[in-house]
């Protein structure tokens, strides 16, 4: 490693930005920052070879890192305000300085672009290259925020746009071919699995607009989809029909010869938020959402009672209805062994 | 890994204290918590193999990397006060469950040991062993921190107690023989060394009793006090003979052919404080510390005036004042190349 501590951090520390808020900055044991009354706070670690390729570009790596990690605020309901975000990274001891240059300026500009400060580093010497995000948000106490336990019997099942394209993204670049697809479908696929966006504008217009529950989608609809149905104690009817797939996602889904509903609901990393909403609030909320982001709110099923309370998800297909799961995707089902 | 997402964390979670300040706790995408108006904060990773000896029980794990990150906000001047951690574990695919439930198990002991809720937690697949762990303090507006930048020409240099120990540890640990020392000296070597403690307790009585600036020994008392040091633009020059060990230090340094003072300078790890503070306040502090710990304050060195405001540490030993960083002691020198 060619970047001794007090280099890195001092890169990291010049392009701080320092809001008003902090009392200490980043720099000193601890950063001190005044608040508004909560905080919301998450963990989300990316590992090199298990979340991140080998080889990609560091500014990349960094910025896909702080926005996993930043989309959980979202799911809360958080949107644009005030957050900070504190990363401890880990780097083999041969890393080359311009590699870690690029990823401090990475973490500064993702940061950045998110709305997020500083508030604190750690680089590490590790065998593995990680980073490892911590976010803060201050909301005051009147800002609504959603929980994934809310969701009713009657509720839509929603979606803020198409999923399965970080997955197909990923196939294209683990190698899969896909000769008829064009290169703006590809390069589209790809950018949903290195350049995830966390959907800030959309997570409080629809906290506001009376979601029962919302989560991201980083494992995939089901699998996320399922932490809803168990924590609110509900059945969650999909319909298959109905849920929305990247452009592109059914080529790279034919030429793997699986069904793209399987990207679409075992894909993950699609950070798009999916939602419950009372049915008599879902115009509002499409309304809202249409103003605030251009993107429609697109149901893709109901939420049901459930038997004993024990939640689960089901899938309606021309075939009948099912339990989701599809087999012989392994390797698309997220790397997290465990994610909050 | 033996253990599925859902069981580890409901693991943590069925164990996590949930306080009254929680409006949402661990198990959603984020936690939402009420604050008293500031929050403390800070990231500290530790690595198997280079914070952690491969091989240690996992408990002892868990509990270190807390304590380590704990005591960064004991060097602000926290205290035993409101607060929380999330932890990121990265552990290879094959750790086992039982292993894996040890670490959980022990992060949930160590959190309440030093008085922390959990409130958040990530679990990765990778190729090491890694915890990465936040911590959050809330602390009123009223309540004094201290950072590293107050340190004024005349205050007096002091630490909160022994240092040396953590790297006398280490060195038992590694295999070094020395044939005279106590089983009650090893003991307490080896404890610095894996089972630290954060001076949560000292810390906010040094805070009111007015010290100028504060940092915990976790890189070797030059180097921590060369940043304070740095941020204050001052020298701070410390006793060579006023510089406390531990018990077992120099019996320890004698069967590795060097001097124990640089165990004490460069081994880290110890987690005292190291503060300067006003000289006409010194004994109020001393008296507060004792009566709220039981230990004295001992003071090291003296503050002075230095050049252009660049900051620099030195030593008066026997021989004169020079500058520290005796050679040879690379072994010792802290694993973190960056650490904040």
């Amino acid at each position: 490693m060619d970047l001794s501590e007090f280099e890195l951090i001092g890169r990291i520390t010049g392009k701080a930005g320092g809001a008003d808020r902090f009392v200490t900055g980043i720099g000193d044991d601890a950063a001190v920052i005044r608040t508004r009354g909560r905080i919301v706070t998450s963990v989300d670690t990316a590992v090199e070879g298990v979340h991140f390729q080998p080889g990609r570009p560091a500014r990349e790596n960094a910025r896909k890192a702080i926005a996993s990690a930043i989309s959980d605020l979202a799911a809360m309901g958080v949107g644009e305000g005030e957050k900070e975000i504190l990363v401890a990274l880990g780097a083999p001891a041969d890393t080359s300085g311009e590699y870690l240059e690029e990823l401090a300026d990475g973490v500064v500009e993702a940061a950045a672009s998110f709305g997020a400060e500083l508030a604190g580093g750690d680089v590490v010497s590790s065998p593995v290259l990680f980073l490892s995000v911590t976010v803060i948000a201050h909301v005051g106490e009147d800002v609504p925020l959603v929980g994934r336990g809310g969701a009713k019997p009657g509720d839509v099942v929603a979606v803020t746009g198409p999923v399965g394209g970080a997955a197909g993204g990923l196939a294209l670049l683990n190698g899969t071919e896909v000769p008829d697809l064009s290169d703006l479908s590809r390069q589209l696929l790809v950018d949903c699995q290195v350049n995830p966006e966390p959907r800030l504008g959309a997570a409080p217009v629809l906290a506001r607009c009376g979601a029962t529950s919302m989560i991201d989608v980083s494992d995939g609809l089901s699998a996320d989809l399922g932490h809803v149905a168990e924590s609110s104690g509900v059945t969650i009817r999909l319909e298959a029909a109905e849920i929305p797939v990247v452009p592109g996602v059914p080529e790279v889904a034919a030429a793997l010869g699986v069904p793209s509903l399987s990207f679409a609901l075992t894909g993950g990393e699609d950070y798009v938020l999916a939602l419950t909403i009372p049915q008599d609030r879902f115009e509002e909320a499409d309304s809202a959402l249409i103003e605030a982001t251009g993107f429609e709110l697109l149901a893709v099923g109901a939420v049901e009672s459930s038997e004993g309370g024990r939640g689960k998800v089901t899938i309606e297909t021309a075939d009948g209805i099912e339990p989701p799961a599809p087999e012989g995707f392994d390797h698309f089902s997220g790397p997290d062994i465990g994610s909050r």
